[in-house]
Parts: C-alpha cells; structure tokens; sequence
C-alpha cells in the first residue's frame, strides 16, 4: 500500500535486518527492540489488522512462525517468548500493516511484566459472553 | 493430556463460558480478565507453545481468529485489541496448553501498557540476526 513503511520494506525500498524471507513473509529485526532479538514477522500483502486479513494469509504466516520463533529461541539463549499482534493504535500499533512480534523472554525480565488481572462480577461474564456470541 | 486444565475444558470436565467451539478450536472468557471481554482461544489438540505446535494445527486455529476477534471487538466497542501468546513461564505462561489471548482495548486504558524499547549498539543487529539465521 502506498505509504506503508513495511509494504517498502517488503518491496526492497528501505533496507531491513532480514532473518527470513519467502513468498508469503518476511522476517527482520526490530530496530527498536524491547529484548534482544525482538523479530518481527509480516505477511507481503498489505492488511492492517487480524480481524482484517484474509483467514488463508493468516494461516500461511502462521504456518511460519514456530520454525522462525524456534530460531529466535535458540539463537538467544532464552526460557521464553511472546508472540503479539497489537492491531489498533489502542492496542500500541504504530505501523498500519500487520506484524507478529516475537519478543525472547528471559525470567525476571520484567519485559511485558504488568498483567492487570481482576475478577468479573457476579453474572457479568455470562452476559459479555452473550453479546460476543451474538457478534459472531 | 493428563492434568492438563484446557485439556479438561475441552473435554467438558471443567466449565467455560463458551464463545465459540468447532473441531479444532474451543473460545471462551479468561475468568482473570485483564479487560473486559478478554478472550482465550485454544486448540483442541494438546501443544504446549508455539514453536512446538504443528504448523498444521496452529494455521487452522489462526484461520478463526479474526472471526473471533471481530465479535470481540464489535461486543465490546472498544477500538482495538491484542493477540498475544505467552510461551514459557519466563513469558507469562501459566497453563502448559497453548493458548492465544484476544485482549480488548481502549486509548489510555494502561492495560500491556510498558513497551520499554531500545537501540541496539552499533553491529550488534547484524551479529544477532547472523545468529538467528544460522538456527533457522
């Protein structure tokens, strides 16, 4: 898409880390990482978001992402990863094209470390499960 | 496999508040929310993290994300979300099932709000990606 920083990545226009590259994705490094060896993986079609990408590209890039996540893995030397999608600027997207983060964890990192967990209130979760029912 | 809880969601010996359930997938609300509406997406099939999950299996789980994560966010109004998967216990993990988090979002909201980005020092991206390739 025009203006879209990976699509120029993707097209050879702005140089990239490259860990890996076929028909489907490409691989490259972040350059500004949040551990070491933090990767990014990315379908060559434009699509902004999951819920927006074609369910076979999905799964293509997918289909990918353990072969590349076990060589970040090894590579790094560490116990652990996240694999993230933020789709939304909400959500901490900053490039408009859909990216699986892989992100090396190593315990105690404190990486990611807040996870707000809390409690629904009594019938509260039944009836948020009812309306994402009725959505889908 | 034995002991596993999502292993006994999906084999209805412990309750879930259903989103969606087919032949490959079971969708339900994480009862520890970290917002509203926080969704788990699992595969039937036992596989304890990303890079050790069928490619197979892991692309038809991705294939009804979007779908999921669509009613997600439709339900709950919100203007974004996160895909996340935690592998290891070094990343967050707790149940050894795999599982990708469908996490909604709101601007502001200070849910996965730390993203505590750096620069790598100079040629340090290329020893790192060259290290990276090398396990691929």
């Amino acid at each position: 898409m025009d203006g879209c920083v990976f699509c120029k990545m993707v097209a050879g226009e702005i140089p990239v880390t490259k860990i890996y590259e076929d028909e489907v994705v490409l691989a490259f490094l972040d350059i500004g990482p949040i551990s070491d060896g933090h990767t990014l993986v990315i379908p060559k079609t434009h699509s902004p978001q999951v819920h927006a990408c074609d369910p076979e590209v999905l799964s293509a890039v997918v289909a990918r992402l353990g072969r590349i996540a076990g060589a970040v893995v090894a590579a790094m030397g560490v116990e652990g990863y996240n694999v993230l999608v933020n789709n939304g600027s909400a959500a901490g997207q900053v490039v408009d094209h859909l990216h699986f983060h892989i992100i090396p964890r190593k315990m105690g990192d404190r990486v990611l470390s807040g996870w707000p967990s809390y409690k629904y209130k009594a019938g509260q979760i039944e009836e948020i499960a009812g309306r994402i029912r009725a959505n889908l």
